[in-house]
């Protein structure tokens, strides 16, 4: 456990996500993720199957945030275009890869390794294999950037083999407490709290409860046990203030 | 109906979505309604409550698609900072909007209207409000960026409100066929189709189908009718021409 902070940003490659034909479902698994070993998901970016957006926000994203996480575009059709996005973004030239080609002899004849199921088999000059247990064609990794299938047990599996091998951060902890009022009764003193635990993040998030009235979940996050504690008893403090006033 | 494409990007605002803690279930909605009224989304993005990086991201997508939509920190607490950040984008004051408040009165008693929740009619100098029909505080839209709720159903609400305003294009029409075939089987000759076809966008997805097999599906995508129909008909033949080969 180290003091520094690790950061990420996901980009989802995908027109079908844009379109809304297919919902993503990665987002809130790979945040969930990321908080739970110590690295702070900071940015989202979902773009289309064009090379040259692609190619835009890796390059903005790669250079901002200590790893790069995409999903999408690795498959054996002309729409995939990841791998060949990414070594352009790297300028280094990609070909087909003998260490994929032979994890995929694992799951496929020879004769069905045709010229579309090799593209999957392309990996930028410089990319480490990324396990894939599920179904063995492998994701990649060059650099930062960290190249994951869209579909989302295959993206699973492959988060689960690059994890272990991530530099980690100090878990953001968290407490939350059920306010039992609106929002806009406790925004007020809420402001003071927070501006008084400089050393906390505290949101607020409205909800409707299960009697179908405007409800409030208070969360504090830090990275210091102490401080969270110590933020949690004023957040508490304030609540049980505000229902005896 | 003109032939202008009209272009939006969607920008989602919170911690909550990239902490994992919220799963986002605005951007699979928006997505799927901006292409049911002609308009192509072209980017989301995921910021934290942060206001440069609000700043940032507004100022980047602003210029260079038709419309932003943003969802997300525009309720009564100190974490609510987007109307802020979208007046510090345009350069423009901000302060309590009367016409807001005027709104806000059909639903809260005058008493009710604390400062937490007068920062919900602080609306930026020149933005229109957008009508929410669920729980009347307002959202607002200025220039080409309309900011809307976080919470699903208020957002859909403006959303609903806003769309009869906005400038739309032609519709993107989609074809879609079930390959009974696995995509490494069929993405050479998918590649020269969507060589042969360049006026239509050809997608290929996987999926395992009720028996557990790999399979896939094809989308066809074109904003012309007839460049659709051909398409889809040398799609068909090409899958034809595989299963009995």
């Amino acid at each position: 456990m180290s003091d520094t902070i690790i950061t990420a940003a996901l980009l989802i490659i995908g027109d079908e996500i844009l379109s809304g034909r297919t919902k993503d479902k990665n987002i809130g698994y790979i945040a969930e993720y990321m908080t739970n070993i110590g690295i702070d998901l900071k940015e989202v970016r979902v773009v289309p199957d064009e090379e040259d957006d692609i190619i835009a926000a890796l390059n903005a994203l790669r250079v901002r945030y200590t790893y790069v996480f995409t999903t999408g575009g690795i498959g054996p059709t002309h729409d995939d275009i990841t791998a060949d996005c990414v070594a352009k973004a790297f300028g280094v030239p990609i070909d087909v890869d003998q260490r994929a080609v032979s994890i995929m002899l694992e799951r496929f004849k020879p004769e069905e390794l045709n010229e579309a199921r090799l593209r999957m088999a392309r990996i930028p000059q410089g990319g480490e294999l990324v396990h894939n247990s599920y179904n063995k064609v492998p994701g990649f990794r060059i650099a930062n950037v960290i190249v994951m299938a869209g579909v989302p047990v295959i993206m699973q599996a492959m988060l689960d083999a690059v994890a272990p091998t991530l530099q980690t951060g100090v878990k953001l902890l968290s407490g939350s407490v059920r306010a039992d009022m609106k929002e806009g009764d406790l925004g007020t003193p809420l402001r003071e709290i927070a501006k008084a635990h400089p050393d906390t993040m505290i949101g607020s998030y409205p909800f409707w409860d299960e009697a179908g009235q405007p409800n409030t979940n208070l969360i504090v996050r830090s990275r210091d046990p102490q401080a969270l504690e110590t933020a949690m008893t004023a957040v508490k403090a304030m609540l049980a203030g505000l229902r005896t006033s």
